[in-house]
């Protein structure tokens, strides 16, 4: 007989909540009882998953007496706070906030990359940020081949990631344009900011906020979560994080400096075999990936290969993925299968 | 006295051709006359150049009759077919087009990066490809003082950049998605493409033809030109471009190899002294330039300067110019005030 688990979602109203309890229904992980929680404003909500009504409760200490595994997807001062007390009381934490990746002794997990590394959590497990994760996937089969020497990254990300309101703002605010009306911008490049952009029709070159190095919060998640996935402490990363009007999916530009040759061809045919990752490359009749046609979807999409002369050996890739699905829930759920 | 020129604008009815006779007006070019010249389709038609309404006359070899300066905004087989008869008869012209870009004896002229080359010319002279005009110009200033080794760009384009048609298509797409209607695609990734891409809400990783090499032509465009106006056969640079919901104004992060030490403060200093440049960059007051602010402006505005510590000297640029203006319009006629 299979081991049954109880489960509990925190932030279970949120998109990545629900995505997350949708995946563990889709997934047929083997949870006994599944717990929904959420905020205080939220509690006593229902959510559907997988046709079936559950009423959301409100997160407490308490609520984690007898659960297996705890998916976290809220704030990560919320995450801070919780995760230690449902560790306490017995249950693995898999957290989608940043607020324990880069902290020694939590691993960092990409099933597809560094599956190991899960055995090694005293607790907590994170998940690594959305615009890291994909591109681990995507490059990881071509560095065990070929070894990256260098990667530079530009990212186009989608407002799903900066939750349902950035979503609904971009709607309000398109609609708004085209009827030549005022617009509001309460959620990029963050909720909160001291200054706040217009997304609609617009780029903005910041996700997070901004550190004193001059980069934003992104692009040095995208820097120092590589490393650790990769588990090559000085391994050169250089990200340029920038949003775009797209509702969900989130692409990257990847420039790779490799050690060895590797042709487009041989890069292909490594990308088809690679889990997790579906080749979409042919530029003959225009085919590479678009967040339109990917948002939905778990895996990790790869098109645009092609060689790089600028340097010995080069390589472009396009890569795109659902952030809300392989970018968080779905790693998430993988993470936790890893250690069923 | 001031000499005074008869101007002939060719392809006067389309975004670009009206930016440039009205650029012609505003920047008082010593125009005598001014003729407005398009297909039959739009002849008669009228069109307002500073207050004043001018009628457009249908494009023929006889209307160069007299000319002294041409500037063509047409599809690169118009020029090709029109611009010697142009020349036949007398006139200088400036092709937007692609041409006669990368053609021996055809300067390829950014004013402010090699106004020279304007003298070698038999006639013709080549106004680059928007995408290049605006890194070049955001470049130059620090080659020449650290030596650029690489530059790897990613690229955030406009529709504007494939025409009025592809503004439209925007505009009533995103309409059309925000009510959850069918939607027609017809000039993303170029017109006439054996596929056809959704804009709105996507980001399209192709910007005109694909070419055999697995890039398109677009990104062929940036390489090869960046190094004929830079005046270096060798200049490594590596291109990703793609398309993105934005009406008007390019976007391009830009990462820069140096020979020598660049401190982000040097090359600030640098760019603000530089002639066409606008340094918007202070990521305390998350100050950057955004497509929506800078449409409309005759600059290249640059920020989110930072370093890049995965090689020796690197350096992070984000590039932003109006496409049609600097990138077409404002350069075509910068280049006619270099010859008079």
């Amino acid at each position: 007989m299979v081991k049954e688990y109880n489960v509990a979602v925190v932030g279970a109203t949120g998109m990545v909540g629900q995505a997350m309890a949708n995946l563990l229904y889709e997934r047929n992980f083997p949870y006994k009882n599944l717990k929904l929680l959420a905020s205080s404003r939220s509690a006593n909500s229902s959510v559907n998953v997988g046709g079936r009504e559950y009423r959301v409760e409100e997160t407490s200490t308490a609520a984690f007496a007898g659960i297996d595994f705890a998916f976290f997807s809220v704030e990560g001062d919320l995450s801070k706070q919780l995760a230690p007390e449902a560790v306490k009381q017995g249950a693995v934490v898999i957290d989608n906030s940043s607020a324990f990746r880069l902290d020694e002794g939590v691993p960092l997990v990409v099933p597809e990359v560094n599956p190991k590394a899960v055995s090694d959590h005293k607790g907590i497990i994170s998940n690594p940020n959305c615009s890291t994760i994909q591109m681990v996937v995507a490059i990881n089969p071509l560095h065990r081949v070929a070894g990256i020497k260098r990667l530079v990254v530009s990212t186009y990300q989608a407002v799903s990631g900066a939750g349902r309101e950035a979503m609904e703002e971009l709607s309000s605010q398109s609609r708004n344009v085209l009827e030549q009306k005022e617009i509001k911008a309460e959620y990029i490049p963050h909720k909160g900011a001291a200054k706040q952009h217009q997304i609609a029709f617009n780029v903005v070159p910041q996700l997070d906020v901004m550190m004193e190095n001059g980069y934003c919060k992104e692009e040095m998640k995208m820097i120092n979560e590589t490393k650790k996935i990769m588990g090559m402490p000085d391994f050169p990363v250089n990200a340029t994080t920038v949003r775009v009007p797209v509702m969900n999916g989130h692409s990257e530009a990847v420039n790779l400096e490799l050690e060895d040759e590797l042709s487009p061809d041989k890069a292909r045919n490594l990308l088809k075999e690679a889990p997790g990752v579906v080749l979409m490359d042919d530029t003959g009749s225009l085919t590479y990936p678009m967040p339109v046609d990917i948002s939905g979807k778990d895996e990790v999409y790869v098109g645009r290969i092609r060689k790089d002369d600028t340097v010995k050996y080069g390589l472009n890739l396009w890569v795109v993925a659902d952030n809300l699905r392989k970018g968080a829930a779905t790693n998430s759920v993988q993470i936790a299968e890893l250690l069923v």
